[in-house]
């Protein structure tokens, strides 16, 4: 299989070029997707991988809350490799992430030359934390937006490009895009070790499988189950249904197992006592545009009804909400359930 | 930090080796564990990792449903480096596993030196096959007995050490060894990619943590609960009392999150309807080494009561039973409930 080289030390196959170009209109418009903003931001997927490999050495030293700080170390490297990627993307004028929730300029290595394409960049540059000191899979989430902020924008549409990195016995990623006048995808790829390549593993994951083998619940925040007796009573009728549980506490792998299993429903409601937590900048904007372009749905919660999380502006980095997405039949249940 | 040669390619810290000393015999009669036995395993365990992060490409064909062989193909590799490995380890002259389940004698590259040294190896290769596909942290289960098989022996005493192998971000291992007359160790090293080295990462890992900040439940066979109505009264329960739930459906990544938070029960009963899976040999009595050397409990079910899995010799290979696992006082109330 051919492959291009796009920066000076990664590459992707042409296969996946060929992908995303589906998505990306290819009249000079959105030039620096492919030639920059897409590679440099793959390339440091697998960079993060490489430091997550080696992350033991910084808790070797011994007593078993020693990965406290390592766990800080990580996620501080996390976020430079992020930084520094953007560095050489003109086109990205503008990045916050959940470390550093403050919308700033980029400084970059290179002046734009493409005056025509402005973007923001926000991202959580490794989520699920509770589980790093585990070794199970967690991930990171970047979104990418039209325009100098995404703040006060339509994120239905002002946002149309997510990458949720898998960190895991492998390192993949979902790749999510969706532009006007041309066909959203959300694929996974995969990077290759030894040719330092990242190749097209799925090229369509699809929520919406029809009358799916096994189906698939993650309930999360379940402790505010003893506030939401509706909650509980939905987790109850989903154990009686047969569904099958799968819940690692990160949301970036629950999500991913749906994806490849080709159905689930991931639930985090919030109560009084159990605040929202997921920042709808950061995890649920994200989050939501993979799920919507894998043919599903992602709502979250607002006067005692489920609303489209990219239906309603973002005014605030800080702002959090509470979520239901997946398959979108199994959303629609939960969500009058939650409500009953 | 010094590091002492093994094999050839393979290293275990200065460490590592101290502490897995303090486990072992030092008359003489058990020598091979520390020169051929830990570090043929433990090479093992990071080959198999290395085959896993480039497992996407067999995938890479296309179609959703290809990782189907591409998951047979990484056991069947999977069990080939364990197979290998002990081809120059001399004293284990017996092993089967999961994948072959018929206990055969080893064929060996050097004969033995040491007579009196004779052990049983059963062995899981890769476990948690249908999370693989998602990029979840899987892992591979290893037991080593003493003696010319496993069968027909008191499995608390005749199966003295346990590897788990953690494929995940990283790659870890526990290794747990319970010999008479020594203390016996329960512990989490970490393969460094860049030396090759095995690396104590946690030296004591525990399940009896006093007061534990959280608590966490890992409900398997979940299905069941149908079934099984005291099942689902004690997740309610669990729930109410704010447990934490994390539920990868990967029997290693399940224990390992326990171990390494301090606290956690692992449930998973059986019914008429939702048979045992968990093979006795394979699955149910190493990871019981590794609870009980870690201070907790692991019981199955027989006649409507919980016993120590290790208490009961295994007849057959294939057996397969329930268990429940974990901190102590968690098992011994889930069981009671569970029976009520």
């Amino acid at each position: 299989m051919g492959s291009t080289t796009t920066t000076p030390d990664i590459l992707l196959s042409a296969d996946l070029i060929s992908n995303l170009q589906k998505a990306i209109p290819q009249d000079g418009t959105r030039d620096s997707l492919l030639s920059s903003v897409i590679p440099s931001l793959l390339k440091s997927v697998s960079e993060i991988a490489k430091d997550l490999q080696n992350s033991h050495h910084v808790s070797a030293a011994g007593t078993s809350n020693t990965f406290g700080d390592d766990q800080l170390n990580v996620d501080v490297q996390a976020e430079a490799h992020i930084r520094h990627a953007i560095t050489s993307c003109p086109t990205i004028v503008t990045a916050s992430s959940e470390e550093d929730p403050v919308e700033r300029p980029v400084v970059h290595t290179t002046p734009s030359s493409s005056p025509r394409e402005k973007y923001t960049l926000a991202f959580d540059p490794l989520d699920g934390s509770s589980i790093i000191p585990s070794n199970w899979t967690v991930g990171a989430i970047i979104g990418l937006w039209d325009g100098p902020s995404a703040l006060n924008s339509p994120p239905a549409t002002a946002q149309f490009l997510s990458i949720l990195g898998v960190f895991g016995p492998r390192t993949t990623a979902i790749i999510t895009i969706r532009l006007p006048s041309r066909p959203s995808i959300c694929l996974e790829a995969a990077f290759d070790n030894l040719t330092s390549t990242w190749e097209v593993t799925r090229p369509v994951l699809s929520l919406s499988t029809p009358d799916p083998k096994t189906k698939y619940f993650s309930p999360a925040n379940l402790r505010s189950a003893s506030d939401i007796p509706q909650y509980a009573s939905l987790v109850s009728e989903y154990i009686a249904q047969a569904y099958t549980l799968r819940y690692s506490g990160g949301l970036v792998p629950d999500i991913v197992h749906a994806l490849i299993k080709g159905h689930g429903v991931y639930l985090s409601p919030v109560s009084d006592r159990h605040k929202a937590k997921l920042r709808r900048l950061y995890e649920l904007c994200p989050i939501a545009l993979v799920v919507e372009c894998a043919g599903g749905k992602a709502v979250e919660f607002e006067k005692g009804q489920g609303v489209d999380i990219l239906a309603r502006e973002i005014k605030e980095t800080d702002e959090r909400g509470g979520i239901v997405c997946g398959s979108g039949e199994a959303v629609v249940e939960a969500v009058v359930k939650l409500f009953a």
